[in-house]
Parts: C-alpha cells; sequence; structure tokens
C-alpha cells in the first residue's frame, strides 16, 4: 500500500522519499519512480532527518505494525512539526485513543468492515 | 475486521455464521452476538454446509490468505450457488484477475493507497 501511495503521489509530481528497513521493499516501487528512498526505520530521527522530514509536508507511516507507524507519526508531528501527518492503525481502539490525542490514523479495520458491510447490501 | 462486520450484521437482525479455524478468533465477538460459530476452514465443503452456505445470501471470505479467501469465495459461488460473494484480496494483481473472473473481491491495499491519497490531497 505505500509503494503504491509513493508511485501516485510521485507520478502527480510530488516530490517523494521512501522510509523503509528493508531493501527489497524497494522493489515494489516503479522502474521510473522518480523520488528518493532512505534505508532505515522510521522511530530512529536520524534516519527521519535524512529522508527530509525538516520541511517535510505530509507524512505518513504505512509499516504493518501499529507502534512503528504510531510512534514514527508522532515524532513526525511532535519534533519535527510536519502538519499533516497519518499513521496506519489497524486496531480500531488505538485509533480512536490517537485520534484523540490530535493525530490522525488510517484504520484499515474500521474502513474496510465499513466498505463490505455497503458492498453486501448493496449501497455502493 | 471480519468480527467487526459480524458483529455489525448480526445487531441490525441478519443471520451471521462465523467460520474460522482458530478458536480464539471467536472472542472478537460481541459477548451478545446472536449468530453462529463453526470452527473449520472455509476452504472444506463440509465445513462450509455446516456453516449453512447452501441457502446464504451473503458469503465473504476476510482471513489474511488471499488464496485461502479466493479458493474459499470461488467454492461458495460455484458449487453452492451464493448470489453475493466477497473475497479479501491484499495483492492487487490478483484481485483484478479474479474480478475478471466474476468474482467481486475486496483490494484492502488499492483502497488504502486511494484513501490516503484523499486525505493527504485534502479531498476527504
Amino acid at each position: 500500500m505505500g509503494s503504491r501511495l509513493a508511485n501516485v503521489l510521485d507520478s502527480e509530481g510530488h516530490e517523494v522519499t521512501v522510509v523503509d528497513r528493508n531493501q527489497q521493499s524497494f522493489r515494489r516501487l516503479r522502474e521510473d519512480f522518480g523520488g528518493r528512498t532512505v534505508l532505515g526505520t522510521g522511530i530512529d530521527e536520524d534516519v527521519l532527518v535524512r529522508a527530509g522530514v525538516e520541511g517535510a509536508d505530509v507524512f505518513v507511516a504505512t509499516t504493518e505494525g501499529d507502534n512503528r507507524n504510531l510512534m514514527a507519526a508522532q515524532l513526525a508531528q511532535k519534533v519535527f512539526d510536519v502538519p499533516t501527518v497519518i499513521a496506519r492503525t489497524y486496531d480500531p481502539g488505538r485509533s480512536e485513543i490517537y485520534e484523540k490525542l490530535g493525530l490522525k490514523t488510517y484504520c484499515p479495520t474500521l474502513v474496510g468492515a465499513r466498505l463490505l458491510h455497503e458492498m453486501i447490501l448493496g449501497k455502493e
């Protein structure tokens, strides 16, 4: 999902940097991907700085781990003052708590249940 | 996500049966869940019959495995003639192929990338 988003934003002309601790993940980016890639974890401030978090307009954390995403997103928001920050958060409970703390989250669990409900009941 | 959907549909008065090969999963259902639970895998025809697939209006496969979901959904559709069948499919490529084969899929990868894109660009 993260690579897909990166590909789309890059193709639209946005300046995109992808951070991943696994080199293999970068292979999901398109061959003509014009953005940057940084090897490392998003919960490491040095890595974030290398990725250009200072001055970034948007920071999105989309690893498979809720804790990592929430922590990286909080760093981006509180330490580096990124104006738009989103953390993918599978756990609906945690998503709700962090939303209350002022962090934007994307919860695939809630979204999936809602969209499947619409598909089933034919409202889509 | 599956348990959430089951809870909602049950609370709306629909007749819901949850199939899972792990007994622990049923604990995610609400205490007042009024539907049935069947222990087993959805790619086993006997399990599906025990779950009441014959005569069901809707079948949704939401395990973490694309292959299992696609196989179970195809059984429900082709063997048991369930009119509305949906398979959660993380892989966008596979999702597209099976959609062409007439199977409805729900692809969290595509949906997530699309919704995050909207959140970032402020169209939501």
